[in-house]
């Protein structure tokens, strides 16, 4: 019988019960109070001890034995990290038509950010493809693990405490939502840049739609292929009237998000 | 004939050159003098006069004109997030056999860098099978894949500015050195856990030797596949006689490495 055994026990963090200690959970470490923390602190020193006694009596076969009663502080979590950072780890989801802006935006966002201090990273769907998924054609499935993927970077960013910035086209409504159902509560922010096709067409920052017109490119979202558009995304960019605001407006209007929702502070 | 669109043009960077901007190669953007600072940013006011001025005048179809002209500021760089962040993004590569203490190791360092106000994330090649990785099994070509793309993903994390933290068997030297080659030069930390196979035997923290010597598990590695050692890793973890230097200590050595190539400074 073969065993897959991607499953693991962490055996760092299971020898931490050996002294009476289970790691706490996200909700309960923001109550710890500071009777906790003097317990904690008086236990972390004993285990301290009791390591450096062990190790220099080097009791036993080499060193698995001292190495298995060394008690742990349970690792940094994104607690910690977004204590550091002052801020909430998170995912911008910018989606919408090639030539409808979510580059811009994902620009200017990453500026007015850090322009506040703020850790951001704009993962990029063209960029990606030259790296990370570099193995991925344009085939329907492909552009489903594209998305996948980016995904699921984009949650192991937010687990960092970074405020990520995924600027795909993601045309389908089942992937965006995948990438959503991953993330915690709220922390998959959905920004729709809901811009008429015939703007983003006259646009045609990369001569795209020219191209998908003279039928040189197959499945191009808009043109043969659909773009689902978001139902309940969090942030909607429209034109008024027939006026785009500048990106530095529209990015303004995602910090404001983030600022009410509490992403900019710890 | 169908055209992969996969290679794109950064439009917002492009139209910079248009005020006769090219963006600044990192190694020159440290040089910048304050009289550069002062005419970027006396071009920057000029190009958002244009903006506003042609935004407000509405002229030509929708917006797409006068997004045509905005001058877009570069965007934010990893010298800007490392500047933010007082370090220097890189990958710290931890290999060795199953139960050389990777993972501890890890979780001392992401400590001890955290202890110092430095922003570290781990990726655990277990861990990472649950998400990014889900799809795919133990076979080789798959395994080779797994390692691929967490290279990816942490020379990502390092370009965003992070301490990234691999904790990977990864076997195959070329593997390794694929990982390392997508990096900029110095910025693959390469800390090899040599441990003898028999103390990571005899330490068994998953029970997976145990499997393997049983023939429950085929391709485990130190066992019925090799693990090639680096020949020219930048740090080395070894036992000195039949001890092993606690967490804290081997963690201390990659700190000592990692503020000596001053990497724990912008």
């Amino acid at each position: 019988m073969i065993i897959n055994y991607s499953l693991r026990i962490d055996f760092v963090r299971a020898k931490s019960t050996k002294v009476g200690f289970a790691n706490f959970p996200l909700s309960c470490r923001q109550n710890v109070t500071s009777a906790w923390s003097k317990f904690l602190s008086a236990k972390w020193k004993e285990a301290s001890l009791k390591t450096s006694t062990e190790i220099n009596s080097n009791e036993g076969s080499v060193c698995n034995k001292s190495m298995n009663i060394v008690w742990h502080k349970c690792s940094v979590e994104k607690i910690d990290r977004q204590e550091l950072l002052q801020q909430r780890g998170c995912v911008i989801w910018i989606t919408g038509l090639s030539g409808s802006g979510k580059s811009t935006l994902a620009c200017a966002l990453t500026r007015a950010l850090h322009s506040r201090g703020k850790l951001t990273y704009v993962l990029d769907g063209d960029n990606i493809r030259h790296g990370l998924n570099s193995d991925l054609t344009f085939k329907p499935q492909d552009r489903a693990e594209n998305i996948r993927r980016i995904g699921e970077v984009a949650k192991v960013f937010s687990d960092a405490g970074v405020i990520c910035i995924a600027s795909v086209i993601s045309p389908y409504r089942k992937d965006r939502d995948a990438c959503r159902s991953i993330l915690p509560d709220g922390d998959f922010i959905e920004v729709f840049m809901d811009m008429p096709l015939h703007v983003c067409e006259a646009r045609d920052p990369k001569g795209l739609y020219k191209l998908a017109r003279a039928g040189k490119i197959e499945g191009f979202t808009g043109v043969d292929d659909p773009y689902e558009a978001p139902l309940n995304s969090e942030i909607v960019i429209q034109m008024e009237g027939e006026v785009c605001s500048s990106p530095e407006v529209m990015a303004e209007k995602v910090v404001c998000y983030l600022d009410a929702k509490g992403y900019l502070q710890a």
